[in-house]
């Protein structure tokens, strides 16, 4: 019998360990501030970055929310960024994808000041992966994966994780914070031949497509596999994940979705934002003994 | 009968390449130069330098090194390199490795500048691969593997890559620039379990252990897979591979070692200092318009 596993119990029980940390902060006159670019009228953007806001309102974070046209120039859009790259009050910044076809991703991305970039989508940021440290920025949606395995008791070492998606939101980032933790890890994309084979021979798969016409089924699932979605697409209007869970009986755990991963993943975001606004604490060093005795 | 290959002609004829490069350069007065930091007496890294130092010589780049006693302080090491991190004729930084045991690895090569980390072990480095484009750096083992792919006709997309080794210098940047490929790519390390039947499923396995007790033979390897060999050991006063060449009739192409993938280590390595040398001319807007001309 397969179990469906849903967050919504840890992510309000992060959430409140959360609001602790903020509150600790605020006693020392600390706010941690997340600034999000939100550029154009893309609806489901409106939906993640109302999202994000509600969640920071609940803890205690400070959101601003900057609201630029459809039309902005990228050099425009790279000057605002750098104003909150210098700002001491803003801890983390974020820039709402997808952006306008006209600007490119990387250029505004690279951008963003490396200490302040809590979706972790500089080089530097994903570079430092490779040597994690506790206080090093970690991505949001790998680190949500890596928080479920751990839930569900998986021991890494010597495991084997297949990754369905090779992008710098997922598989990439993921493949080096398993590879630093013993596990073996292939990645497959779209030309991936045979991926149903090669995710029979895994001990947890991590899906993460988003298709209309993917579906994982039992013909990918060994016996007694994990299988973690983090894919997301609508279907008649019905938000769904890659899993068709009225067949994949093999598998021994299958995370679901909505209510999934992604509910992690922005648990994960803020802890991004308070990590980096703890730091400010490093400037006032008697504060922070002080929170101590608290 | 499986191919046995060398690559010594494409390391003469690559290096004969960069001899023009290098001579176009010095025609605009830059001489690349790669600054070296030997530290201690270790006779493997003495060796090393050495051979970088023959190639440098060979193709014209300036090569210092810097000898520094076994028991220097860390922050003097880093004060040492960030007087090159700064020197305008400096293009390439190296520190040969091992270091002394109290020295950490990662705080020493963190200061190094990375538009001057010709071996990309700093994190923007690494980093950036995921966002590669033709002016950077890449890694040299990596370059050099890809490479030999390429040379061999191995059309990646779609490929299944096994890679035995989840280091830094091999394992992680080398699955980053597989996947912007398209290739589908497996990491083994020490813990992984039944390394031979995935091995199996390999068209290219790419195998980095330098371990006296791991040999790579038919076992591994089905009909028609490539073996890239990274591996280097010292038996009985011979370096070998990993690759047992007399029992892997199953492959279709095997590296050789010495004389194989190492060879093009250097090469790409040089290539790196080249690279960044060609950047000076970007302030000699003038100079580079006439050496079009040439």
């Amino acid at each position: 019998m397969v179990q469906i596993l849903g967050f919504k119990e840890e992510f309000n029980r992060i959430k409140l360990n959360m609001k602790n940390e903020v509150n600790l902060l605020e006693k020392n006159g600390i706010v941690p501030h997340l600034v999000v670019f939100l550029i154009g009228n893309n609806g489901a953007s409106e939906v993640y970055v109302k999202n994000k806001s509600k969640s920071c309102n609940e803890i205690g974070v400070n959101i601003t929310v900057i609201r630029l046209p459809e039309d902005i120039d990228c050099c425009a859009l790279i000057d605002k960024i750098n104003y909150y790259n210098n700002d001491k009050f803003c801890d983390g910044i974020l820039v709402q994808l997808p952006l306008p076809k006209h600007i490119d991703i990387n250029t505004v991305v690279f951008n963003i000041n490396p200490a302040k970039d809590v979706d972790c989508f500089t080089p530097y940021r994903l570079g430092k992966l490779c040597f994690l440290q506790p206080e090093d920025l970690i991505p949001p949606t790998p680190n949500a994966v890596i928080y479920v395995m751990d839930f569900i008791g998986i021991e890494l070492r010597g495991k084997h994780v297949v990754i369905i998606n090779d992008t710098i939101l997922l598989g990439k980032p993921l493949t080096q914070l398993l590879l630093n933790m013993g596990a073996t890890v292939t990645v497959c994309n779209i030309y991936t031949t045979d991926i149903e084979t090669i995710c029979r021979s895994a001990d947890v798969i991590v899906t993460g497509v988003g298709k209309p016409d993917f579906i994982l089924d039992n013909r990918f699932c060994r016996k007694g596999v994990a299988v973690i979605d983090v894919g997301i697409k609508e279907i008649n209007g019905k938000v769904v994940g890659d899993v068709n869970i009225d067949d994949v009986d093999n598998a021994s755990v299958v995370t679901k979705v909505p209510g999934g991963v992604g509910l992690l993943t922005i648990s994960f975001l803020l802890q991004n934002i308070i990590k980096i606004a703890k730091l400010r604490l490093g400037h006032t060093i008697i504060e922070y003994g002080q929170m101590q005795n608290m």
